[in-house]
This record gives C-alpha cells, structure tokens and sequence, in this order.
C-alpha cells in the first residue's frame, strides 16, 4: 500500500456580496453567494502543514468584496471569469480555479428608486473554471429552485411490471418538479443575460409544451429545446425531482375524484437525471467537477 | 400540589392539498398548507387515555380533501372559516378549532392553460378561529418571507450609549428584512382577496415611503398605513428581522466604499416585533393564540 | 378609529457564543445561541424615529460577548439572568428582559483535555424574563428535539368515527415524536444542571414507561411525572408531534406485516399540545410569552 | 450540432423505512433513508416516451419494504448490495444500480425493551454500486454531520499574503469542521459494522491528536490514519467545512481575550477536500458518481 494525496481543492465558500450601484436616485443591486475553490501545489500544505502555498480563504473572500468594489458586479458569468482568472493568474502555486455563483433577483417597488422586493423563487447560477488564460476554461451556467406544474396533459403507462409492481397506469397526472439545470458555453464570452433568459423561456416552454408520457421524455425535450434556441449553448444537464401528487381517494365519502384534489407529497420522490448534448462538442470534465 | 391538565389542543399539521379547478382547457390551481388544532372536553383522553371525545387527527386530513373536492377551495379565509366551522359545529366535544392555512402561489406559463411556474417567495397565510356560530370567530390574514430592502434612505443615531456600545451611528444603511406580518379583520366577512392585495399593497409602499430612522418607525409606519387604507382591518402585528448589511472596509485595499460593496450577515440579527392597532376594537387573543 | 402602539419588544437575535475555560491543559466549552428581548417605554421610536430610550441590538450583542468572559458562562439559566436582570437594571428606558438561550452540547474525545464532539440531537434551552429587583422575574427551562420511539405498547381506538373517518383502531402501533418541552421554576434560584437533568430524565421515563391509549396520554404522563419528582418545578407545557410511522401493506407482495416494518412519514402529522401544572402555584403569563 | 442523449439515471429518492425485529420483549430497530439510482437501455423513455424499458420508481420504493420484510435489515452495506444486485440482475434493461442510503442511530431507553432515543447528530451513510455479479460493485461507506471542535492545538501561518490579505497569522486558534467523510472498501465483503466503528474512530482520534498547522494537514491525518488502521478501506474522501470561530475584540470594553471567547459565523466558511488513497488500489470512478 502507498498512502498518497489524491484530488483536492480549497477555498472560501458562501461569500454574501451585495453591490450597489447608483445611477443618481436610481440605485441598482446585484445579491450574490459566491463561492470558490482553488488547487494546485498543494502537496506541502497537506503533507506537512506548510502554508507557503496557501492563499488564505480569508484572503479570497477580501477579493470578491475588493472585486466588486473596483469592477462592480455585472452578469455573474464574467464575476466569475473575474475572480477565476485573478487567483490562477496571481500566483504560481494555484493552477486551477473554480468559481460558483448563485444570484437572487429583486425587482424594484416604490417610487424613490432605491426600494426593492425580493422577486421569484428560482436561483440564477454560475459555474466558471479557470486554468488561466492559456488553459482550459470554461463557463456552465443555470438555475435552481424553478418549481413547475402541469396539472394534466401527462401519462405514464407501458412500464415494466414485476412482482413488487402495484402502480396503476395513468392517461392523466399531474406533473411537478423543481427545475436544477446547468447548461455549458461553447465560449467564454456571451451575452449572459440574454442567454439566460432565453435558456430559461426554453426549459420553461418546453415543459409546458410537451405532452409527456414520462418525466424522462419531457427532461429530454427540455435539454434539446435549450441546445436548439441558443447556439451559444453545447450541452445541459438537468435533475429532475418529480415531485408527486397523488389523486385523493374520496369514494369512502361518496365522492368522485376526476384528478381535482390530489395529496402534494415530500418523500419518497422520484429522481430524474440526464444529460442532453451536442454530440460534436468537445468534452469538458473539467467545467463539472 | 395539585396536578391539573391545563390549556391544551391537538390537530392534523400541514395537511398539503392542491386543487385543480377545469374551466374547459383553463385549469386553475390552489396549494395549500392547512394546519388544524381542536380544544374542548379532552380530560378524560389526558387523565386515562379514553379516546371518546377524540375527533382522530385522520379524520381531519380526510375532511380537508372531502372539503375541497364539495366546496372547492376560494380564498383561505373562507376554506379555513368552513373547515373550522365544520369540526365545532359537528362535534360537541369540540368547543374551539384554529385552522392555519399557508397558500403558495402559482402564475400561468405557456398557452395550454394547464401549465404554471411557482411564482414569488411569500406565503399568503390565514388563521381563523371559530368557537361555532354563537361563540367568538375570528380571522387573521397575512404573508411571511416577504424580502425587502432599501440601499438607502435609512438612518440610526441617537440612541444610548453605554460602556458596551461600540456601534457608530450612521445617516445612510441598508436596511433589509424578511416581512412576516398579520392582520386582524373586524368581521368574519370580507372580500379576502381584494382585502391581501390592499394590505400587502400598503406594507411595500410604506416600506419603501418611509425615510426610516429606525426599523421600529418603520414597523409603525407599515401597521399604520394598513390600518388608515383598510377599513376592514384593526390590528396589524409585524415581525422584522433586521438582517444586518455590513458596508465592508476597503481600505487595507487603498478603496473607499461609500456604501456600495455590503456583506449580507446571517446571525445575529436584530429581531423588531410589534403591535399597530386601532384602539377601539375590541381585543381578541383568541384570534391569535 | 384609534390607531395605537401596542404590545412591542425588540432585540439581538442569535448571537452564538462560544466560551472556553481552561483548567490547566483540561477544556471546558460552552456553545450557545442568545436571544434578547427587551421593552419598555419605546413609543417614540416608533412614532418619530426618536432612538433616545433605545439601547442598540449590537451593544445586546456585545454584552453577551463581555458577560462571557466576565462572568464565565455556567448553567444558561443562571446566564439568562445576568443579562436580563443587567438590561433591566442599567437602563430606566427598558422595562422588560426576555432572554432565550440554546445550548448545544459536546463531550469529550482523544487524550489531549481540548477535543470534542458535539453529542445527541437535542437542544436545551432556557427562557427567563425580568422586571428587574423588585419586578417579576421568571425561569423557564427546557429542551426540543428529542426525538422518541416505542415500537410497541401503543393503542388508538375508541375514537369518534364520523363521515370523513376511515382510520382503523389500533390496538398495537409504533409511536414516536420529537420532544419539545418548556418547564416553569418556582423560583430563580434552582440547582438548574441537576434539576434539567431529573426533567429531562422524568421525560423519557414517562415515555418509555407508559402504555398509551393516545399521545395526549403519554403527553399528560410526561408532565406529570416532571412535577410529582421536581419539586421546584410548577408548570410544564409540551409540543409533541406524532411522528407517523405507518405500517406498510406487503399482501400484493404475499407478505404479512405483523408491525415489523414500516413508513416514517414527513407530512401531515399530528400535533398535541398541553400544559401540566399545580393549579396552586401563582400564573405567570408573561415567563411564556 | 448533433443532439444526443448523455448520462442519465433515474430512481426513488428517499424511501423513509423502519423496520422492527422482536426478540421476544426485546425490540430492535433499523431507521433508513434509502436513495435508489438505475440506468441502462433508458434511450426510448427519453426520445420518445416509450416506458417499456422502465421499472417504476414507485416499485423501487415498494421493493425497498418488501426486502426489509424478506430480509431484514443489517448492515446498510449488505442491505445496499442486495438491492442494487436485485435491480441489475431482474431486469435485462437495468445496467447499472446506485443504492445509497443514510442511518439514523437510536439506543434505548427504559426497562421496556421497547423504548428508544435518537442518539447522536451523525449520520451513517453507504453508497453501493452494482453492474451485477460479473460487472464491477462497490461499496463506500461513510458518515456526515460529524462535529468536532478543538479548542487549542491549531495555528495557521506562513501562508501567501497578496495585497488582498489581512488575516493575521495565528499560533493558537479553535478548529472546527462538520465531518462528511466516505471511503471505499477494496472488496464487498466486510465485517461493515466493525469496520464503521473503526474508520469512525480513527477520525476522531487523527482530528483530535493532530496538531494542526492548517485544516488540509488535519484532513490528510484523518484520511491516512484510516487506511493505516483499517486494511479493507483503499480510499477516503473527506469535505470539511473550517467553522470559523472568531475571537471578539473585547478591548473596547476593557478586557483582554486570550482565545476565551468566541464568535461562532456561519458563513462564509473555508471548506476543505481531498482525497488519500492506497495509491496500488485500482481506481473505481463509477463507485463515487
């Protein structure tokens, strides 16, 4: 046996930033989660607790403050490619950088211009690595926490049935899910912003549109729809809870139920992951780790 | 010593139902949280276990489904006053039931009718009590989880300083927080939606009117203008958070931060809690118990 | 119509203190959550912004800090009345303290006298009010998130059936919950490590030792048996979800299932609440609120 | 552009089972959360909806309770294994099954037999992975929710310092970590309750017993003192989390603080991971996805 350090990373993680930005009465915010990873040298630090190779997370956490101060904090993709590119390029023991942002919307209320109410549920994301301006870098974007129902237009029957099978096919369900998905750039430079809002009309209309016969079947149509809309886009993953709702029984009290009261239920709950990619594309592990 | 039972209730909590509504192709969805709590003759299940006074916490849950599917589910205040009713009036072993009800919103996406996107972060809430037609009835309404912020025009200086004080005072802060308010009506019966509108209206438009010299003005404000815009309405009670936005030192980096880079701090938090009432309505603390 | 102030209080929520007191290469750590609450004549803060009776929320929070290292932290209840009773006691404005506190607690591990790992799921607290010297004054004791489990030696028939019931009488059924309890002292001035650990100790005896016809039962049998053994203990009142744990039908799959195994549900639940007292102690309406 | 479909999978998320074994008056209990992952010929249930290659999630929940019927529950490895192997080996379509699962602790309490109290805050944890009996499994075993905190024995120093950096190096201060920790075992076949006891053991006692000049030293102690002392693990993989505890500055009110009292943050955090490895052992990526 040779005992050995394999894989490892490091860094400060959940940095609350939020930046304003005024435009005379007219202020602006961004509200962002920052978080980050970095590796490299690391084999001292580990081995022997030599620090010379460490940057403090104290340190990075001090940069995404000085950061937003100095470039402000436009769409959370270039944030990212920001700090990425600062930690790999600024010193020599850090070869690769990992940057993920979450960002929460507001939307102004009031008339005084500086008044705002946190807006929607869902999480806009971004993930950014970094190996410095010669190396692999990459920029996966996307959100979480997008809670979506179809109160019919799905099925699902023709399934395998074996000894421990007692679900009953169905012409008619409601389908529920909160929406995780990423989604990969060709590059590293795009109009973010609209091509977040047009990923996410696309995951939202297609699972709006498609009449499904499984939540695998509309997974799929959701990813394809994303890589048909945005050419700027080569692969998305998606994770899919299928969040069931269970049609009451009511006939113990006379009553029929044609799929109008149904039982919202937390667990168990089905889980439906998958990936949906430009097969010409080139790969990139690195983008998900 | 006397060992005695004293105040005492029991129920079916977060019983979750959706309810789909079919207008030809355009369905409608409610999503409720509803949570029971009954009280009356209940020594004997106490001292010996004698269930017979006991309405089974099932039998609830049963009766919110059955509810929904025979009367369908409007606005809360009335689902609750019914539900409510219902358990008093049926049981006479049952003197007092308090129905809690949390709705989530939904809004529409796509064009099929049947689709929707789980819309804003605050909960709608309702708490009815009913001691049966004769008896006191009351309902409350309110919201929780309503963030709201403004990136200026707040103050805090002139308070007291003692030999644990170190904050400075200040003439411009964030000030942030998550709403949880609730609104006392003087009857059992008022146009509910219309009425969450107006008070939820009045809440955002005092937060972000008032230039706020304190979050407790602010608290006083919000209560106060929901009281003067809703005649329906004669006891608001607020609970603010004061979620504390430190403007972060630049200056070991050689910047100035007039108040644009903020860190978002998670514990400890101020805590303002608060009663605005219209003096001359009668009390009621069993509407809030 | 009067519009009015009422009832108010405000204060630093969750300051998380950690104290460490060293005896020679032997540690001992204290982990807390501090909650202050403090009122008293603050109508002008909330009229006019005017902060001249108000002590801020971070000198609450420093306090917490100084008195930890002044004082030492011991039992939280003794902890609790320190800074209640110096609030109340330093400033004319500020009438009413209410201290809540959570410990979380940890034991040792290895040799070297300074590890530890934090131990068992459940929290104690502590609630103390203070008008100060001469006001009231009031000691709450407790603990949350003890969860409990009899796999047998638990019934639940005899119930009201009415039209919506479908539930089946049990004679024999797992009963589980996750405790939260508050106690009320007779006094302020209690051996409050012993007499927490005789509560909490009288808790799960009674649990354990009770053959339940209902939760309510068990519920009346765990009060009661904290007041017959804790003599300076005057009231106790008791949050107790019932945790369901429903045995699962195995017959499509030709087994039985004579309670051996089951599904732990998350929601609904049902929820019991009461309080045990000696009527003859004096009430104390505001040690709760 | 080609659009294809890439890695999917698909299963029951978290079957809440607890099964029950008597003997006699004596009862035992097993407290499982199973999370069950296939995938395999899964290409026309995402094209085109066709579910014939599909074993419903609801039947994966169902045979979760008919083995805990069947075969009772041991050890969470062996229960793991026995599904995965059930799944891959009863359906043609099902290639590969994931099985992971979480324990929850309880010992007893009371003279019953019967009684029993959640212990701890750690959750034990398997990961099982199965191609069937020629294809690869694996078995990972682990635990999270670990707290451990030394109060002396770790300093921080030596590291880079950029014009970023204002930490001040530390020869004394407390370290923290929440533990989520798994390892993988060279075969299927091992004694896996002693081996849980052991792996568990040597975390703390290298958390412990390690005078920590960073957290990454400490995390590779962790992981080697494991593979030194238990032969049938290859592979630990540890996420620590640096809890910040931060001394208060106590000066302004006085008095000194020689690491007495500290502020316990919650965010941001440092967070630590790495892998140690027997670097010998054949790699197995598909036992960690």
């Amino acid at each position: 046996m040779t005992i050995t350090l394999g894989a490892n990373r490091y860094g400060k993680a959940e940095t609350r930033v939020v930046r304003v930005t005024r435009d005379g009465e007219t202020h602006r915010i961004k509200d962002l989660n920052v978080s980050i990873s970095l590796s490299g040298d690391m084999d001292a630090v580990h081995l022997s607790g030599d620090n010379s190779a460490v940057l403090p997370t104290d340190t990075q956490k001090n940069t995404v403050f000085a950061f937003a101060r100095k470039h402000g904090i436009g769409e959370i993709e270039e944030f990212g490619l920001l700090l990425a590119r600062h930690f790999v390029t600024s010193q020599p023991t850090i070869r690769h950088a990992r940057v993920e942002i979450e960002e929460y919307a507001w939307e102004r209320v009031g008339d005084g211009g500086h008044s705002f109410v946190r807006s929607g549920r869902e999480v806009r994301t971004a993930l950014v690595h970094s190996d410095g301006p010669d190396g692999p870098e990459s920029v996966v974007s996307g959100l979480k926490d997008l809670l979506v129902l179809n109160s019919t237009g799905s099925e699902f029957h023709g399934f395998i049935r074996d000894e421990y099978t007692t679900l009953e096919p169905t012409r008619d369900r409601i389908l529920a899910t909160a929406v995780t998905a990423r989604w990969r750039h060709r590059g590293v430079d795009a109009a973010w912003g609209a091509s977040y809002e047009r990923a996410r009309r696309c995951l939202l209309e297609a699972f709006a549109g498609t009449h499904s016969l499984s939540l695998q079947q509309t997974l799929y149509q959701m990813g394809r729809r994303v890589l048909e809309e945005c050419a700027e886009i080569c692969e998305v993953r998606l994770s899919l809870p299928n969040k069931h709702h269970f049609a009451v029984d009511l006939t113990p009290f006379g009553m029929d139920n044609d799929n109008e009261v149904f039982f919202a239920a937390d667990r168990p709950y089905g889980l439906i992951e998958g990936t949906v990619l430009d097969d010409e594309a080139p790969a990139a592990p690195e983008a998900w780790n």
